[in-house]
């Protein structure tokens, strides 16, 4: 059964451009948050793994922009893992906006949605390696 | 026949991360500012299109991370234009890095590889709207 | 009596650098959002500020670096308002990192200090104003 | 006699928030990158002195934000060295935009000052050690 993490994340104008919406690099930040989080959840460590010399990093995303996100939006991304293999990870991610109305139930709406793939690579040669077992372990219990 | 433009970037602390490397959405800025200084050589002025209201906004990207880029490395941007629509241009991008060896000539490395869809839309809806003609044109012309 | 407003910060990757730090503009983007949470708590509306072209804009900044913040920190924001007048507010913020230990009590390590001081502006001159008189109010309630 | 390094900056997107302005803690990137440009010319690598150990970071910055910068905007950056201690040195930075007017001579509008302290750490301990000579004789040359 799939598991899905959610996660809260509010629009600040560090997050925002001329346009008066957010910036379209920043939603990676923000699907980034989502994924530490999980890891956090998980009690998967980056900074051991990062002492270990591991370091998880993406190596294609592809990102749909569907409508923009505002400054002081309360946002939630959602991530679920699609995929483990020996040395990757796929996430699929959403940012939505719960629009809190007047009625009784607010509305969702999807507003951002990314694939990203993620490979385990050796910090000092960037080559790839296997996820550490007990790391692939959370993650195929989640997805 | 394709007009390819080319763009230099020098990675700085701020674009880096504590992997050593650049951080993953940091490359969608340097696109951005490779796509923004081929509009200025087109004469293409956005902040003229703002007081208009009329925005271009990413619809969709793709990016591979093939290699990482460092601190301090000189980098070229390749862009192209692949498709002109009513309302939407293609970019494909790609960023790469110039060694400069002790030998006669250098060697040039792939390090990420993007596709970027760019819609026009009206900064108040956030609704698709026409390429002006003149900007269509001047796309057109490089295509 | 000051009320002093805490607001919990992650370190996430976005927020480091090369060096294995939070990159030293990020501080900032701490400050901001502690104090932007702040102005909601005091149901302060930032963008319904926006659409009455009232903008909020730092015009001073003095930051001391003493620590670095390192990944996966969990940072506390301290906020203060130091002094309230007519179109002007000034800020004194702190940030913090609550270490736990395995005694019974963690250590409380100051990283940053900050003093921002933010005027009220007519978003389209960017002329100083007046603050609105219920943000005033609002103001020097916690002041 | 004191030199003073001048770097260009174009204002892009990435730079700027909701307000239309550059948003206030990326002052402090175009700071960084034009002090990075300055050692760069003065070839010292900053590369080369974190494989040895060593970073120079900012211990207290102080700014003030006399006008904003908008989108598109193509600013300069003027450096000076104030002072060089042991183990640490001073820079004294401008942001200027020069307007190119209709007239025979632009105008030349300052936006934007800093003094930024920066020292000398090992990366391991963050504890502070002398300016390695060759590097400090180049800042006292230009200071």
């Amino acid at each position: 059964m799939t598991t899905e993490f959610i996660w809260p994340i509010r629009v600040y104008y560090e997050d925002t451009d001329a346009g008066g919406v957010v910036y379209y690099a920043n939603y990676l930040k923000f699907y980034e948050r989502a994924r530490t989080e999980w890891l956090n959840k998980m009690n998967i460590n980056q900074v051991e793994l990062l002492d270990e010399d591991i370091v998880f990093v993406v190596t294609h995303a592809e990102i749909e922009y569907l409508k923009p996100a505002k400054l002081n939006n309360e946002l939630i991304v959602k991530s679920r893992i699609n995929k483990v293999s020996a040395a990757s990870v796929e996430f699929e991610q959403e940012i939505i906006l719960e629009e809190k109305g007047l009625e009784e139930k607010g509305q969702s709406i999807l507003l951002n949605r990314a694939n990203i793939k993620v490979a385990c690579l050796k910090l000092n040669s960037f080559s790839p390696c296997r996820i550490p077992t007990i790391v692939k372990e959370e993650f195929q219990r989640v997805s």
